[in-house]
C-alpha cells in the first residue's frame, strides 16, 4: 500500500490513526499542500479531487479519507473501529461525520484560500472563522458524546471510527489556540485517545514531511 | 420510523431516496429551515446539531445522512446501496463523500448566513460562492465517474449510494441555474435516475412541505 500523505493535513492524520490501529504501515509519499503540489497534474492523476489522502492498495486507488478508513476496517477487521450493532455503527459513524462534514471541510485550506480571494478576508478573520465551525461543531458533539459516556473513548473502552475523526480536529483546535474548557468530554476522551501509542505515532509532529 | 423533514434539504432529500429504494415509508415530520425551526429546543433535544435530517427507530435517533443511509442498508439489505467487495464499496462511498464532505456542507444555508454575517456576502456573492464548489466538486466527481463508467448508475445497472448523494446535488446545481454541459456522465446519470420512481417520488417538489 501507498499512502499520500502530508503531515498538516487532519484528514491524512485520521488515515495514520487507523493504520497505526491495524498495525499496517504503508510506503508513504508527501503532498506538500502549502506548496501546492495536490494541483500538480501527477497528483491529480492519483486523485482528481487534489485533496490527501489518497491509498493506493494493489491497483486500486482510494479517495476520502471516511472511505478509506471503512475499507481498512473491511480489510483489516482487527481490531474493529467499528460496533457490531447497526444502531451503535450509525451512532458512531455520526460523530464522525459531524466532523468529517460539518467542520472539517468548511475550514479545510481551499476554503480559506477562497475566502481571502472572493472577500479579502485577512488572516484575523480566516483564523475566526476556522474557530467558529469547530465551536459550532463541538458544542453539538460534546452533547453527543455526553449522551453516552460509556467509557474513556467515544463509544467505550476502545478507539473507534468516532475517536480517529474527534482526535485530529482537537489538534486543529490546539493549533487556533482553542482551549477545551467548554467540551470536558472531548478534552476526557482526547487526553485519553492521545496518549495511546497508535494516536501517538500518528501525530503532525512525527511525521518524516513534519516542519515546525 | 420517524423521519425528520424539509423538502429542500438536500441531505434529508438523500435520505428520502434511500427509503423510498427500501420501500419504507416512516412518518415525515417537517422542520422548516429557512423559519429556523431547526433551532427550536425541541428540535435540538433530538439533534444537537440543529440539522435535518434526522430518523427515529425505537429509541433510537439518528444523524447524518450518510450514517442514516448506511444504517437502512444494513437493517434493510435489499435492495443493496453498496456493491459486494470493499474496493468497489469505498469507491461508491467515496463519490458520496466527494459531495457529501467537499460540497453540500459548504454551501449549507448555515454556512451562506454566516458569509453574510461575517463578510457582508450579498445575494450575488453567496450565489456565486455556492455555485464555485459545485464546480470544483463536479469536475473531480466527473473525472472519477468517467473513469468507471459500467452502466446507466455511477456504478453498474442499480442505483447505490453514490447515487442517492449525486442526485440532490445536482437538484441544487439546477436551482442555481447551472448547466450540466460541463459534466455529460452526471448529466446522463441523473436523466437515468430521476426518471426511477424512487427518485422522482423524494424531489423537494414532491414533498408534503413543499413550496414554490
Amino acid at each position: 500500500m501507498i499512502l499520500y500523505d502530508y503531515f498538516r493535513s487532519s484528514a491524512a492524520y485520521r488515515v495514520r490513526i487507523a493504520l497505526s490501529l491495524k498495525g499496517l504501515a504503508p510506503e508513504r509519499r508527501f503532498v506538500h499542500l502549502r506548496k501546492g503540489e495536490q494541483r500538480a497534474a501527477q497528483f491529480l492523476d492519483v486523485n482528481p479531487q487534489g485533496l490527501v489522502p489518497a491509498l493506493v492498495d494493489g491497483s486500486q486507488v482510494f479517495t476520502q479519507s471516511l472511505a478509506i478508513i471503512e475499507y481498512l476496517d473491511e480489510t483489516h477487521p482487527q481490531p474493529p473501529l467499528l460496533p457490531a450493532s447497526p444502531g451503535d455503527r450509525a451512532w458512531v459513524r455520526s460523530v464522525a461525520q459531524a466532523i468529517a462534514c460539518d467542520i472539517h471541510p468548511i475550514d479545510n485550506l481551499r476554503v480559506l484560500i477562497h475566502l481571502k480571494d472572493a472577500f479579502g478576508a485577512d488572516q484575523a478573520a480566516r483564523d475566526e472563522w476556522y474557530r467558529h465551525w469547530i465551536r459550532e461543531g463541538f458544542n453539538a458533539i460534546e452533547r453527543q458524546l455526553v449522551a453516552r459516556a460509556t467509557g474513556p473513548c467515544c463509544f467505550g473502552a476502545t478507539p473507534t471510527l468516532a475517536d480517529v475523526f474527534l482526535i485530529p480536529q482537537v489538534a486543529n483546535a490546539a493549533r487556533m489556540d482553542m482551549t477545551l474548557d467548554p467540551w470536558p468530554r472531548i478534552r476526557a476522551i482526547n487526553d485519553h485517545c492521545t496518549a495511546l501509542p497508535a494516536f501517538a505515532a500518528a501525530h503532525p509532529t512525527r511525521q518524516p514531511d513534519a516542519e515546525p
